[in-house]
């Protein structure tokens, strides 16, 4: 059953999600790996994060370029933490991405990354299951370790 | 029964809506106002949108500062003519929410005006409604005129 | 007899515009295309602008970059609505020319979509004239709905 | 009969453009001052540019905020030398009206000085008018000297 | 003993940490508040972070303007959580403390803020928090639920 | 003898000089062209500015990326009209070049035309020399005619 | 005899230099301050850079807001390490003169410290001397301990 | 033994060093190079700068992208003067390495020169070095000279 669930707004950004599925792959951590557009497919956003904590996620990576609304939009519907991914698309670099994921009114908030550091968001991920699974713990720490030696 | 939906995302910004509303009462068209987040309130969001068009709106002006999702988020739940106005809140003038309403995925269009443009709102609500209406298209014609000789 | 009007400032800019000509042909809304610049062909843009209405046409859409001043200018000249698209062109991803499309001044509304998404363009134009004309609104509607299932 | 003539989009602005008036008056240019919106009175915008050179007019200051499209937009009517003065109105501090004035396409040039920096433009009126009358390059001269020994 | 422990980079900004205060109490979630400079004092920002786990902490939310690269170096010395908050000093309204924060290399995350959103700091490590502790998650949605009928 | 003197930063820019040296050739403008860097050679460029007016000179086209001080030096050096063309050179896309150009100090003025736009900075060179020489004059208007009708 | 040059663009500068003042004497460091405009006095500034070594300076601090050119300029004139300070002036909260300070071309250095930071303007040039005379050494090493106590 | 102590946050930077080795090479300045991250390998980023000055190192440069916390860090652990290079990484073009680097917090400066700008880093060294050695003095005069006359 998956801890973390991945949502991407486009098909065409899948290849960007890679990095974040080889650290869960590495770490162990089980992923699920939607595409759901928050706009085009509003309906289906918004069942996806009210179903996603009985289903056993417990942490959502929610990736997305341009105006890039799907983290908030999902953290609107859901109180599990959302890690926001701005991704560089269009003209702008992802600053747009960028501002749209992390300036969240008070009150509902969306724990944004680095532009396109799939990485990051997955590493994060881990650091937060850390804290209940040991497993997860250990594999962190290792990983950080044989980072650190390379 | 209104014909422009407006709708701000906070009620500390309903002073920022004024000049909207001066104009449209200037130009006679029928309009209501509501304060809804999209994100603390997203179910309420969501019914607003969906019901709108039954209720007669034609045209939905949505206000929001920092991420600024509202008006997007409406627009994904409704096809009609949604107008963005950006306001500056926070420390980045406006930006931020400005690249959140404008840089929509392609498929969902918003309508974006300038930051704190209120006045350009309403007008521009007022010459897509003047399409239609003969009323609001003399009033429309008028008001350019006067403006043109002040 | 064409209702929406497409207007770019520069022939080498025709190319971006591609996606508004396919939706608005998929949703069976008829349209001209024309190259005025605003300010290389300043009585031609004023000549477009001011004859537009009576020659049936009931939404603008202009396109610019750089300074970008068509849809602002044509915008001052006719009260039908304007749909600003900003595009790419030169060293600032399109910044300039967002700017120069949306800072309108109180009194002279341009409604602005995101930097290139000409797809977006052609959509507000269809749900501006949706208002109007039953037939564009069940192919708004049919559009949405596919858009969501793919 | 005035050499230089100072248009301003909005009367608001005038008294950013006071510096300005107090140059050219110090160094004995004549020149006369409009209020002219581009927008809201694009015929009266016209009206000015394409008489300006008839009444002896040889360079234009354009002041404008926001969008800032009367510089270009006299420009596109008119091949007198046209300097824009990028006023720093509304949340951007300028950089809208700056990037809307000096990213002006090939063929239509507008001399661009630093935001609010009424000042440069009348000077580098000054500085033009120079080179064709002698009594202008003494003023010059003198005041560059007096500048550079206070 | 605190299971959250809130940074911040200097004495003068502890005004802006009080609505993260704020919520962890409302919450009932026991912190610590400490201020540390990261580079002023990197000894002591070391030695914060290497023993934080061991003194109980799960989450630590890390305060600073400028520069602020407190949270990316007590995330280069613990696994924990960093939820980074920037703060707006000096005169580039926080996009400083904000690209310094989020723009993590690959390896070492951090969670990143809106600005000044001290209460989403908060609220961010409650959603972590939750994910472990059944009453911290009933509080959690208790202030979802309170703030949507708001 | 040359009128305008073009001078460029680094030999690198040269290419993007071209457009200015095709435009002055076509409206028979005699300029000339120099390399001349304002930092690794200042004694070089304060030769220049000085002698510049007394060897015929009317107006200074100075091109520079980067930090594009080559204008503002000039400028400081000379009261002959000092046209300031920024490069795209570097990691920026030319705002730091346009910065640096425009945003001179009350006192000494730059023309700031835009980013890599030679052709402007050859046209508005031209525009100020049509004031003092007829055949300048009526090449400019054929120029603009034609521009228009194409 | 002083081995720190401080030079400031504008008399109406002087007031930020202050913590800079209080640095060098605090560390035992003496200094001369000069007000000198790049632009408006160029002759001054290339005199006080070209004789700044003879006069036994060893480091010159150069503060200017705007277009900044002043440390660039001197460290066109002189191999000494210029450190340049952007001062924030005007509308752009010191962007511009950031930019103009630190984008440099290759072959002349500025060493480019943070926006109105004086003191570490200061620090810096102290740090530079230390390499040099032990007592400098030793204040700097003390001011930093006590610093890290505070 | 290396007076130079140049360090870079990742194996794939150090192409981007060469110019920086280059310059001093050609001065005659003995350097050390070491890849060392400042967030994967803080232990031995802190190791570096305790010990760089006992080593014999007399100036660092830091050269780092994305968050480029390094030349800060190393600069919050050692009081020799470090030089900053921001580098272009990832989607920003080194502004958010620009303004990491540029805006320490007061009490620990770091000397930021341009993006990519490794020759500018290596000359500010030399210039620093000069102070203190003769043989530097002479080469960098020479450099100049050189420069100048090419």
């Amino acid at each position: 059953m998956p801890l973390v669930g991945i949502v991407v707004g486009s098909e065409s950004d899948l290849p960007l999600l890679q990095p974040a599925q080889d650290i869960l792959n590495q770490l162990g951590i089980a992923y699920e790996l939607k595409t759901i557009s928050a706009h085009r497919q509003p309906e289906k956003a918004r069942e996806y994060a009210l179903t996603a904590q009985q289903r056993g996620i417990e942490v959502i990576i929610a990736a997305a370029g341009l105006a890039a609304h799907l983290p908030g939009v999902l953290a609107g519907w859901t109180s599990l933490p959302v890690i926001g991914l701005p991704l560089a698309r269009g003209e702008l670099g992802g600053i747009d991405a960028f501002l749209s994921i992390v300036q969240m009114p008070p009150g509902i908030p969306v724990a944004c990354v680095g532009i396109n550091n799939a990485k990051n968001a997955a590493l994060l991920a881990a650091e937060i299951l850390a804290l209940k699974y040991n497993k997860t713990q250990e594999a962190c720490q290792k990983y950080r370790q044989e980072q650190a030696e390379r």
